[in-house]
């Protein structure tokens, strides 16, 4: 042990546990606390920030991560003292040339966002909520360019310092890349496939799904995928999400609507698939800097792995659809499985990224992220919002949103602050594709879900990806489990594979 | 405004969102988070309690805090300010003495106590929860210890010293003085009475009340009373409670029953009342050290005011029985309101403090003191607890608990680290008398209450208490609203004539 390291540790201790508070009251604000609340408990919220940033932040633990940084005794750390060295000094070169009281205004003022976003939405106006967007707007440009300043490269763009919270490694030019391919391969299939499917497209029956029936079988749904209710929590929330205080208590949210089955399904596959990931932390880790998820598109590769590729499979469904006919017999008794798994994998263009199909998701993500990065750049700014979205909606989806409730107020990541985060939907969604091509080299896992045996799969995924938290990075993982780093074309081919032939073979 | 007191404001900011955070912390332990993830989050609460700690008390706020306290410097604050002063001095008085490490320590252990308790209770065996129990007993004599040492009084009783935590300026001495009332004058009429309503009790059926409309019914009943559900939050937990964020932020939980429809009902008017208290104080004093309820007691005389005094008066009933009627109509179609009003104010000694009658109440309550006071000034250990319960309850009430869970295993309070917290329970109950007493020379209270129009009962507490949290005690606000102090005889006076009466004219 290092006697050094021992004296930073308790910055990180009450750092993290800071953080841990700040993680309760969001979950809190999303599924419980009372709307007039909100106003006052920013002012918890920009408190405990505070207390995280000088924790985390300051002159001692700055001289001291320098020298443990040194050679000398760098080698001298146990190798989760050396990742957390890492990512300390990470999260210093994020923080650092943050005026304090700037970063407490802000946090203060995203505590504040989501309410302001969600009457927005309500009331379908986006001009309740562009004021204080433009705020946050301001803010993440100033930040950017504080740190590039405080950086050693001049030519970065202001976007790629944003990228960098979400994805360490993944550069704007390495998203233009992985978005090319997706235009040029992806948007042609894509327009091939619709033009079939609107012919034959199968939903399941328009009807009433009894909201605590639907609430039963999604938290029994949980429970079949791997959740542990003795280490997590399901809630409620207007928009689902996912969060952890630590690795023994993970949350997830759901929201169901009675004229929706498939909504709260498969938002709670999804979400229990990020749940997996951070049930699956080391415990020799927990409440450590690398206790948590490496990355958001890693993460989102978990949750998307669950959803789609896995929970909108044939095999999936074959030992519990009949669990589900029975919890809805009168909607769905003339409902072959067939026709359920055609249903779930119908592709339409949509309006509403939550709500998107598999083929056409990524698009959704690419007019967010060329939108961010237009408003990072100042090409745009926050009232141009909902003209941009909707040509680009038109652009790549071929539809314009009706409304801004359904449009550019959909989401809620830009209250939260959330810029640079939507890229590592597109990006988790394609690394899901490889992840599962190297599985299926490894076990029969289509053999496993026939069999409701879901535990293999969480079992590998657990060694491979989960245990190591942040000590290993995004293409690290993807080298050492499948050989290679991040690869795109996996993906376009697994759609490709999967859409041709579900369109081929499942005419009705 | 004084620089001298701008300058220490930010660290009560910094310790109240702590304070905040923690009580979040708490409310989300008992209400939903998961049971495995406890021993990791007592973590997070030590630390919080240390942040806590930290800002409230060092040597830059004790410097400027006496300087402000001098008598120049004192005259030039404005009256919040002078009260924010005096409390933080009391507050510093507490925590002072106390080294760090141990109040960081012995946090951690409460916040692990509390499943622990729930384990032995399940079980009903006290032997899981004492060696924990012995843990928290220990730390309360030594910091009380502690105390002691620091005071000035070398010959206050180390109960004092707790009781100082939740009633200033009740010590053991004027309660040896309230307790012996109890027992000489209500002891003697608790016998008679209950030797007369052995013969007579009336009970609610026996029967099934259906959860899902006991929630309802509660949730309707809670905002009847008061509650506002724009700055509030129910919640279900183990045993029913309130607590607060802050007075935009007030939260209260309920626990419910299939076969007994009485707990949820009265649990729900209590904590309404606790709730009502924490709405009412005034913004200007909201995440200050002054604004929240003056005392335990001042809060239970709200909860047990609105329980028992109005909660469970026919004049109450009147105008929403027929809504309960309504919503067990099985159960209730054939009780009457006189038939309800005697079963709600039934006299049965009982094991259950929480479900105990109002006229034996303070027995229960008396057990618990005599009790503690033993185990502070160790003629008790924690291992001879049950048998010393035991004893107290056949003293008292004429029975002796079946079982430890129905014994000494039954509050969470001690689980809590809550010792000197229970008298407040049976001081408040008699301050409620005292202070309806007021109300009735004031207002028409019966007349509001039989026309359902409760808001001026509310709005004369709220004028009276609620509105100045900590700003002014328990005898300050008794002597301004009443014109005494506290005076228990209004609460024997209550009890003998409601009693009498009760069991006069309900002869059945």
């Amino acid at each position: 042990m290092s006697t050094l390291f021992d004296e930073i540790k308790p910055y990180m201790d009450k750092g993290m546990a800071a953080k841990a508070a700040l993680t309760l009251l969001e979950w809190d604000q999303e599924t419980s606390a009372p709307p007039m609340g909100a106003e006052w408990t920013a002012k918890i919220i920009g408190e405990l920030s505070n207390v995280y940033l000088e924790s985390m932040v300051n002159d001692d633990v700055k001289k001291k991560l320098e020298k443990l940084h040194s050679e000398k005794e760098f080698s001298q750390l146990s190798s989760i003292e050396q990742a957390i060295v890492k990512e300390w000094k990470n999260v210093i070169k994020q923080l650092e040339p943050i005026p304090q009281n700037e970063y407490q205004a802000y946090t203060e003022l995203v505590a504040k966002a989501g309410n302001i976003w969600a009457k927005a939405k309500e009331k379908n106006d986006f001009s309740v909520f562009s004021p204080c967007l433009q705020e946050i707007v301001d803010y993440k440009r100033k930040f950017a360019t504080y740190r590039k300043k405080a950086g050693k490269d001049r030519k970065i763009e202001l976007y790629d310092i944003l990228l960098e919270d979400y994805e360490p490694g993944f550069t704007t030019k390495k998203l233009d890349e992985f978005f090319e391919q997706i235009k040029k391969e992806l948007v042609p299939f894509i327009q091939k496939i619709v033009k079939k499917s609107s012919k034959k497209n199968y939903c399941l029956p328009k009807a009433k799904y009894d909201i605590e029936k639907q609430r039963e079988f999604c938290k029994w749904l949980a429970g079949y995928v791997g959740f542990d209710f003795s280490k997590g929590v399901l809630g409620e929330s207007e928009h689902p999400f996912s969060t952890n205080l630590h690795n023994h208590d993970v949350r997830i949210s759901n929201h169901f609507y009675e004229d929706n089955l498939e909504s709260a399904i498969f938002s709670i596959i999804h979400e229990t698939g990020h749940a997996l990931y951070e049930f699956g932390i080391d415990n020799e880790i927990t409440m450590t800097l690398v206790g948590f998820g490496t990355s958001m598109g890693m993460h989102e590769s978990q949750s998307r792995f669950y959803e789609n590729i896995i929970g909108r499979s044939e095999k999936f469904w074959k030992p519990i659809y009949s669990k589900l006919q029975e919890t809805f017999p009168e909607q769905l008794e003339n409902v072959s499985i067939k026709d359920f798994i055609h249903a779930i994998n119908r592709v339409e263009p949509g309006m509403i990224r939550t709500e998107a199909d598999e083929l056409t998701y990524s698009l959704h993500v690419l007019v967010r992220y060329e939108t961010e990065k237009m408003l990072l750049s100042k090409k745009i700014e926050v009232k141009d919002l909902p003209k941009v979205w909707n040509e680009k909606y038109q652009e790549y989806l071929g539809i314009s949103p009706d409304s801004d409730k359904n449009g550019v107020l959909q989401d809620v990541h830009w209250a939260c602050g959330d810029f640079g985060y939507f890229p590592s939907y597109a990006l988790g969604t394609a690394i899901s594709a490889q992840i599962y091509n190297n599985m299926l080299e490894i076990m029969p896992i289509e053999e496993y879900l026939e069999s409701g045996n879901l535990l293999p799969i969480r079992d590998y995924l657990k060694e491979h990806i989960y245990q190591y938290g942040k000590r290993k990075n995004t293409n690290e993982l993807l080298k050492e489990m499948t050989g290679e780093e991040f690869n795109a074309s996996y993906y376009i081919q697994y759609l490709k594979e999967k859409y041709t032939r579900l369109y081929d073979s499942n005419e009705k």
